[in-house]
């Protein structure tokens, strides 16, 4: 049965375990048929969809209906990471059946381009733009969501998401931090954009990371396991792998479509 | 080898056959795991994309390298004929090679949106824009290419593209129109939008066509054979094809992802 906000979390408690599933990781733009950035995070058939990029609503369609989706929640506005949510959106408001508007949590203005693809009002009724700034705790369904500004070219949002003691935690693009570290302070999955293998080419230092970056804030942040993500196209996962794997100990992986992660007690 | 502009006809003569291939033709979003408009025409290794819509450049990247695409040539500034152009055009700009513009012929002024999603100046060394009125005749490699402009709810061309005695008609989006019956004057090939199955709803009548018209359309014409596309997501394509054969005796099919075709002598 589907969360919904208004029920008590007696009705959702059958269930304590979240679920991450990876609709795409190509970094920058879709490569050798792979989406860009997509996630799901899930809990009780409550769906966040992280991050629509390239190539995610097409997949999506095949997998469920866009009314599937509870909420989506975007990192930041380069549009590798948000350009989908336009169709997203479309198959929701040209639809035959009237939905609740969907939950759109994002950086203030981060999606006005993505939002003016289409003619103004149009995809009104599609959504409720939930803004908000970097640093803020919002909540997303049964999810607790803790925000922060991590550095990007432009102002992207790193997440930790909660529920029931669980906690799963996206970086969207940014180069090394500490305050990745202390956002992914013991957390059972950290899932982090590794652009590069083991160096990050000057123009983009300090912007971008590595895979080797992610494996060292992953030991800094005592993270259980590690997913890299956003490999730039071309790359070799192994050679990610690897270079994660020489700064932290723990289970490391690199993002591909399909793959589902389960954190929390079962 | 591939054709290139410059080089005289003679050496593209070992064949005149011009093949067409569907990447998607959803409608309006993309449906059932399918991406919405997206069309390949190739002579002797020359490629044009037409329309890329949601999910195409996933599909292409899975398919050919982005620099396999010779020219783009777009109907409409609707998301779903050509959002994707962005993808396409960050895996040119930031790909380690430097490649030629990639001509990118629309009308003027439709692609401004689609343009603006990544930050100012980012793209332009990756496209060449070659604006168009409709009406005007232009060149795209080997292609003659005339340009009608066709019904819709903002300026759609359609287009009859020829090389060497054959063409392929594309009507974009439109309602049902004059313009489009002599554009498609004995074409070999009618690629015709047909978002309904007989009946255009009143609020869409005179902007979209039906299977129906699309199949009275080609008569009218004298079309060789007919490709529907652009179904609303959810249509049964045997109907649509029913209802374009009630009005058409020529050959009739609906587009599908990997769909391919060949028109002109062998």
């Amino acid at each position: 049965m589907p969360y919904r906000r208004g029920r008590t979390t007696s009705i959702v408690s059958g269930g304590t375990r979240v679920k991450f599933s990876v609709l795409g990781g190509s970094g920058a733009w879709p490569s050798a048929g792979q989406a860009c950035s997509g996630y799901i995070v899930e809990q009780n058939e409550y769906r966040v969809l992280i991050d629509p990029g390239y190539g995610v609503a097409m997949l999506l369609s095949g997998m469920v209906p866009a009314y599937a989706i509870d909420a989506v929640l975007v990192s930041h506005g380069h549009p590798d990471h948000c350009a989908d949510l336009n169709p997203l959106l479309r198959a929701r408001a040209l639809d035959d059946v009237t939905r609740d508007p969907l939950p759109v949590h994002a950086l203030t203005g981060s999606l006005d381009k993505v939002l003016e693809l289409d003619r103004a009002g149009m995809l009104d009724s599609a959504y409720s733009l939930r803004s908000f700034e970097a640093g803020e705790r919002i909540s997303v369904g049964p999810f607790a969501v803790k925000t922060r500004l991590l550095p990007h070219w432009l102002p992207n949002a790193g997440f930790r998401i909660s529920a029931q003691g669980a906690s799963i935690t996206y970086t969207g693009d940014a180069g090394p931090s500490a305050d990745l570290v202390e956002l992914a302070r013991a957390t059972d999955l950290l899932v982090a954009e590794a652009t590069y293998v083991d160096a990050v080419p000057g123009d983009s230092l300090g912007f971008l990371s590595s895979a080797r970056d992610a494996g060292r804030q992953a030991t800094d942040a005592r993270a259980s396991r590690l997913l890299l993500t956003h490999l730039w196209p071309g790359t070799d996962p192994l050679a990610a792998e690897r270079s994660a794997r020489s700064q932290f100990s723990g289970s490391v992986a690199v993002a591909r479509p399909g793959m589902t992660m389960t954190v929390g007690e079962p």
